[in-house]
């Protein structure tokens, strides 16, 4: 059963993958647009293994502006649009900032601007909880709820507040323009989620599809993986002098298939509730430290991992836990997946796939997945 | 004496001619970059009428990603932007939000890839008070100082604050990127100033240099101008209701002469003291309710202008008065005219020029120049 025809901006990608995964397996068709800068095509090759389904790829760049106008003409069956596509690893945002703003903030104003003159009326955007910046400064806000104040501390995190912004003033005028002029039936057809997620980790159960960054990664479970797998020495903690029971960072990390069961329904809710633009969280609602990961993951590889403490980094913040409640109420998501899961489907994923999408995964798994 | 060559975009505008005309009578050279969309060249006779030089126009859009690139190739010599360019309608913003993002942010985003690439070092950017949104929020934050937290209410202001974050980021991120390279003495070259003024109004005492918006113009004085001249019936009075002595909302508005001088102190000082980023508010520190401007005004023209009350505007404010201390301590800055000045500059140029620059002022006023 077709639902509709879904854009996935970035599709290519670690969480855009999954929520492309997700889409087709509950009958959405869908169209990717990225440019394969972080990414590789065969992830394409694996949707279509685990669902069945294949969705189609446009090779387009975000910050072309004529992109998104070819991607809507060939397909005006198109009403919704799930935009991950962006750069983003907090630390090179602070060496390349005008790279971060060209490419988010200018690659969402060019697709704000096609949506509007081809009538795609719903976004979800992949937001971050780096919007909130250090909630510690507020009183009360861990876990982190909705209506924290906003203060992004690093250019990446600056750049996706200026998306949240742009989105809001941009379905807002639709909606009051179309009001205005008396069409209320169209001005709620216009809506946008802001999804604000903490740290996806985890791959997908049948270990042929996972995250596959290119060039070093800046994530601690991409790192954590390439330190099990002998590409990396040991592992670099950055602080062990933070306000927490250990002295490590704190963050709510949520499986990739939890994460993208959220993007789902937040486009399920746009279609069906049109409640404008709002936001929400992804995340467990449980911290774990840096040290605590470590020992999560050393578990699932079934041995101690090395790591080294070294400075804390600029922008890093102690405690980034979220309160999923509205996003439970609202969207009647919860996750379903362990920490202990993640680890462990990323462990399957990692052993198997060393290479990444670079080679075929063992016959062994393919053949699993055909049962 | 020639100081050093600045690029002025948006240079035939309001403020940005005015500038223009102080960065030319304080020795510099000028290169203006405007499209000319709500603005007339024959602002550049005016400035050569005055100050006897004569600034180059390049007739290019910011939104053009090759625009920068051509200026900053055919002046070598240009160390520095004073960045007027954008579209400034609060209203409009609320009703076509992504002309403003894509004027505004992606044409900044523009014109700092642009300085990147040619080394221009020091930015002077046109903010605003907006960003401060409702300042009476916080406690004690009127009047308002630079410390102030942000929160634009509208999306003209959201563009301004993404602005602001897109200079800042990028000016610290040059400064780290060389300090870390060893260069501190290139590092400490790139500076900014976001200069967040209130609200600018009057005309050049001469009364053939002023304010000629196209269309509708949507602030307080240009719209009582038009009042005085028959142009338009009467005067809409947005909010009586406002927590204020007489329920009008209070705005600082400061003379153009004294804003414009402003930015030539902001320049002198990025130039001289290496500040990195730095923001200061440009206003006088004194508020006015619209009551007391309409009875200003109207004694300036010499009889009572018409006014009805109408609804209070979307994204407007209570109060909006700068406190100007850092300007004063750290620029040595500091207003020189009265209100009562700008109403009578504006009333000398309204009634000698009602149709802005379109007509020759009269002879009488060009002889008085001379003299």
């Amino acid at each position: 059963m077709s639902v509709g025809s879904v854009l996935v901006t970035g599709g290519t990608g670690y969480i855009g993958s999954f929520t492309t995964l997700a889409l087709l397996e509950a009958g959405y068709k869908v169209v990717i647009a990225d440019n394969l800068y972080n990414s590789s095509a065969e992830v394409i090759n694996r949707i279509e293994l685990i669902s069945g389904k294949r969705p189609e790829l446009f090779q387009v760049d975000i910050t072309d502006p004529t992109s998104f106008d070819k991607v809507f003409a060939a397909h005006p069956d198109i009403d919704s649009v799930i935009h991950f596509a962006a750069l983003k690893a907090v630390g090179e945002s602070g060496e390349k900032p005008l790279d971060y703003y060209h490419v988010n903030v200018y690659g969402s104003i060019n697709l704000l601007r096609s949506m509007q003159k081809h009538n795609v009326y719903n976004i979800v955007f992949s937001s971050s909880a780096t919007v909130y910046g250090d909630a510690t400064r507020v009183p009360n806000m861990i876990p982190i709820p909705e209506e924290c104040p906003l203060g992004p501390t690093n250019p990446y995190g600056n750049t996706k507040f200026a998306v949240e912004t742009a989105i809001t003033d941009f379905i807002n005028a639709q909606r009051n323009n179309l009001t205005k002029a008396g069409n209320t039936a169209e001005a709620e057809k216009w809506n946008g989620a802001l999804l604000r997620y903490f740290n996806p980790a985890g791959a997908h159960p049948s270990g042929i599809m996972g995250e596959d960054p290119q060039g070093v990664p800046y994530n601690l479970l991409p790192l954590l993986a390439q330190v099990a797998t002998g590409k990396r020495e040991k592992l670099l903690v950055f602080g062990d002098d933070y306000a927490s029971h250990d002295g490590t960072a704190i963050r709510d990390y949520i499986h990739i298939l939890d994460l993208a069961q959220g993007h789902l329904l937040a486009l399920n809710y746009l279609r069906s509730n049109h409640p404008g633009v709002r936001a929400w969280n992804l995340g467990t609602g449980r911290g774990s430290t840096v040290y605590e990961m470590i020992k999560a993951f050393s578990r699932a590889v079934g041995r101690d991992l090395p790591y080294e403490v070294a400075p804390r980094r600029a922008g890093d913040v102690l405690d980034l836990t979220s309160n999923p409640a509205r996003a439970g109420k609202e969207l009647g998501w919860k996750t379903e997946r362990t920490l202990e899961q993640a680890c462990e489907d990323l462990w399957l994923w990692t052993k198997n796939n060393p290479q990444g999408y670079r080679q075929q995964p063992p016959a062994e798994l393919l053949a699993a997945l055909k049962k």
